[in-house]
């Protein structure tokens, strides 16, 4: 066997460079967060890190997307399928629900962290409520297929329905959601909806 | 006729201190609005006003339900009477986005001071939410009674609605009431909601 050597460096990726970068923003706050912070905890050059992320506002964007990312990867395996349409519908507004809570109680100073970087970034949110939108548009689209809901145009109804559960979403309202009332409030509004969606 | 005097100075009411206030914050702000300038804009004593008000948050919380109460005002000539409820239900929606819409819009400045007021104060945001939510149950109880709406409980389904259309009333949505989309988006949810209410 060959004597022990270093363990190699891994390769400077994308993928590490935003990992470190959410490790900074963490640490430091949105506010003090910068470029250098990130490559001094890579252990390499800023130079380095600009090659990968042409600014500070890339990067930015790029952190807050992969975060975003998240939520909507987890949610597709629910959208996706054959199942009931409504049956979708409800995990997938329920998953949505759960995801933001878990993201915002697990680590309230890194959700705050992406509040801020979220309130920055234009494309970043625009995008994310686009896929998660999108996902809502085909169970809606599977169930107006299959006659269960009765909407002639779904991807209007999926926006609709989006915006109808923006408290139960939408970050400015984290506040609401370790309240005790809330569980109850989330099913009645789920409730109200599949009605109206499927109302002949 | 009796030779001209100065006018009468008129009585130091709640009214005027409250009108007052309302001038100063306009002018100086939320963070420096304070109740000596609200004495000198009435020519009286600092403690005048707190005869009137014991406390600058007293009267800070007074000044933003006399605000919050300007609304509801307007909406329980709607809520009242015995119209269609669908009608009523559909003109109060209109009638309470229209209202927020108008005060965002008229008044930045002002809207942002009492957005400041509202989150600091607790028990003039949670009255205003009640009386909303109050006028709201009492047409879709006359709605259920009517056997029009067709929901086993009134001021829950009310609580819902108003939740459900909170991106058309809650001031952190005021920068999404000027967008285009803004009216289609808003007759959709109410189109929504009311199917929801109304299915068999």
């Amino acid at each position: 066997m060959a004597a022990t050597s270093p363990p190699p460096t891994p390769a400077l990726t994308a993928e590490r460079i935003l990992e470190a970068t959410e490790e900074v923003l963490r640490r430091h706050g949105p506010a003090k967060a910068t470029v250098v912070d990130v490559a001094r905890a890579l252990g390499v050059s800023h130079g380095s890190v600009y090659r990968h992320f042409r600014t500070k506002a890339a990067l930015r964007e790029a952190v807050t997307k992969r975060w975003l990312d998240r939520t909507s990867e987890q949610l597709s395996g629910i959208a996706a399928g054959d199942r009931d349409p409504e049956v979708r519908l409800r995990e997938w507004l329920r998953a949505l629900f759960d995801a933001k809570r878990r993201k915002a109680g697990a680590d309230p100073e890194l959700f705050a962290t992406y509040m801020v970087l979220a309130g920055e970034s234009g494309p970043a949110v625009t995008e994310h409520i686009a896929d998660l939108t999108g996902q809502l548009t085909a169970i809606i689209a599977d169930g107006a297929g299959a006659g269960v809901f009765t909407v002639p145009d779904p991807a209007a109804a999926a926006r609709t329905v989006f915006q109808a559960t923006g408290r139960f979403h939408d970050p400015g309202y984290a506040r609401e959601w370790v309240r005790p009332e809330a569980e109850d409030d989330f099913g009645s509004l789920v409730e109200l909806l599949v009605r109206g969606l499927s109302s002949p």
